[in-house]
């Protein structure tokens, strides 16, 4: 096999992603339809915009052209932002050979038909055999060579095995998982959570209360997986607590800082205003709230988040609501 | 049924504990062995050393007589540090009456034995209908009317509920579990796991690493907890996950101080020495080791902290054998 691998988009978890391929050998043809970030690539050899101190290896090349970045690889791997994922898919379609492995790094469900990422990619290209690559994952940190550990998920597990191969290194270490429900549903849903646990934090509430959270957050996107075909097991390992936990402690994330802001008064639009970038937890949050209805999951953590993104719930009141629900049974 | 409930140690958890029983109109009579405690919560109704600024409420006693502090009450709460719990079951013994619920909160496995602190109670008090309360609980959050959930665990569901009924507000959701096992084994092996997250961040490893090892932590916790009969999906519950979150991402932990000073190269002697308190981590690796042993079990992160631990084996070397284990799929 040739050592050439494609990638869709060129941010700070492609460049990151892309690095650790060059290190590995790999030659990563990188395709960006932004003209400042293929020159900062290709000739400053360093994003500064999205990893800035991080230098990219001569093995890394980026291009605005589609079918130069596709030429000659057996694997494409894509990591654009989840509402662009239908477009890209569509825009790469015609170059894409049969037996071409498609890893997906995104994170997030269709908002408009409730489909997971991948089941996007295969509509867009039905001959796709889609490897989904998730888990606790700070690009930053990745590109620092900070130890890491992540899934390889796919039905097909000989492909799942396949990427694992790929991309594992003494830092980078890759598990494999037949699951892709649940590794899907663990990435998109955790952002939900993360912007909940911003709330709890910016109404001043405790580690106690946050723990909680997340461990009834995961209870509850576990039962809108297993309603989906789901192992529950897979919500255990490394896409779902071990994202959970990586994104709902962080300041790096987006979505907790949304949430941080909307705890302390703000609006949903003026917190995401001043965030800045997209926040995946709120189209998330609709997005799951849909499926769970269709579905007649309870999700009582989303569907407080819902109220409040989206109906103008004051945030103080949901957790009166949360705790005070019908004595439980854990298992339940 | 009279509003009595018995409480054998006077700590920072058990003070907490207490407080919100007093505040729901129970009256609480506290047993402790140390003068000065009995003096601040009788006199000066605040335990200014483990507590200092929270008002102990009328409805809080303490009593350095055992007999006393039982006398006519259906309940008895243990919370005493793990490696007492025995020599305490064994004083009250002959107190206790045939119908009486103790509700253990301590966390721990006893090391000569290898059994859970249920069973220590058990082979004490032969009647005893043991309750365990675990959960992502610390004592200063609860004491503050931060929102928290717990879990209270028995094989007797009946029981299991009867306490929750007892202990839940609305700032201290209760959930039930009748999978003892599972929630004691959670509760006492966080702590070895926590230690390890410590040692991550002593080393200087990131949000990625942390996230993996508690991930990784919790398979392992939950592979012992299954030959010993646990329920799986308990482990993705409060006192599994839950608990191990609060543990490993909040400076209140004795157990990360002290992984933070050995990941900086301290001794493990140097570092419990400077956190001074007693490291249940440290005695609980010991333990799970020895269980992990006998039931065959891999549990490599457990392994790893024995040599560090016990064996002087630098932490630094530790990332790399667990990074570069066989690969793996995620269930197994």
């Amino acid at each position: 096999m040739n050592k050439n691998i494609s990638m869709i988009g060129a941010g700070s978890w492609g460049t990151a992603l892309a690095i650790l391929l060059a290190k590995s050998g790999y030659k990563v043809k990188m395709w960006s339809c932004f003209e400042d970030e293929i020159d900062m690539i290709n000739n400053l050899r360093e994003h500064k915009e999205k990893l800035p101190g991080i230098k990219i290896p001569e093995g890394v090349f980026c291009t605005g052209d589609i079918e130069e970045s596709l030429h000659d690889s057996k694997i494409v791997v894509m990591v654009v932002p989840s509402h662009t994922i239908r477009e890209n898919a569509k825009n790469i379609s015609s170059y894409i050979k049969k037996d071409t492995i498609i890893v997906n790094c995104s994170k997030g469900i269709e908002t408009e038909t409730g489909l997971r990422l991948s089941q996007v990619i295969c509509e867009e290209i039905p001959d796709a055999n889609v490897v989904t690559l998730s888990g606790p994952s700070h690009a930053e940190e990745v590109a620092n060579g900070i130890p890491t550990t992540v899934v390889a998920a796919s039905e097909d597990i000989g492909a799942a095995e396949f990427i694992q191969d790929i991309f594992m290194t003494p830092l980078f270490r890759v598990y494999t998982n037949s699951d892709i429900v649940g590794v899907e549903i663990g990435g998109a849903l955790k952002n939900v959570i993360a912007l909940c646990a911003g709330i709890s934090d910016g109404l001043g509430f405790g580690d106690n209360t946050k723990a909680a959270l997340m461990t009834r957050g995961l209870a509850e996107i576990s039962r809108l997986g297993i309603s989906m075909g789901a192992n529950p097991r897979t919500f255990a390992g490394l896409s779902g607590i071990g994202d959970l936990i990586v994104t709902c402690t962080s300041m790096h994330s987006r979505n907790r800082r949304a949430g941080i802001l909307i705890g302390q008064g703000k609006t949903p639009e003026e917190a995401m205003k001043e965030v800045k970038m997209v926040v995946e937890g709120v189209t998330t949050t609709k997005a799951a709230y849909n499926l769970a209805k269709k579905r007649n999951v309870t999700m009582p953590i989303t569907f407080e988040a819902y109220e409040v993104l989206f109906n103008g719930k004051d945030p103080g009141s949901t957790v009166n609501a949360l705790m005070m629900r019908n004595k439980k049974d854990e298992m339940f």
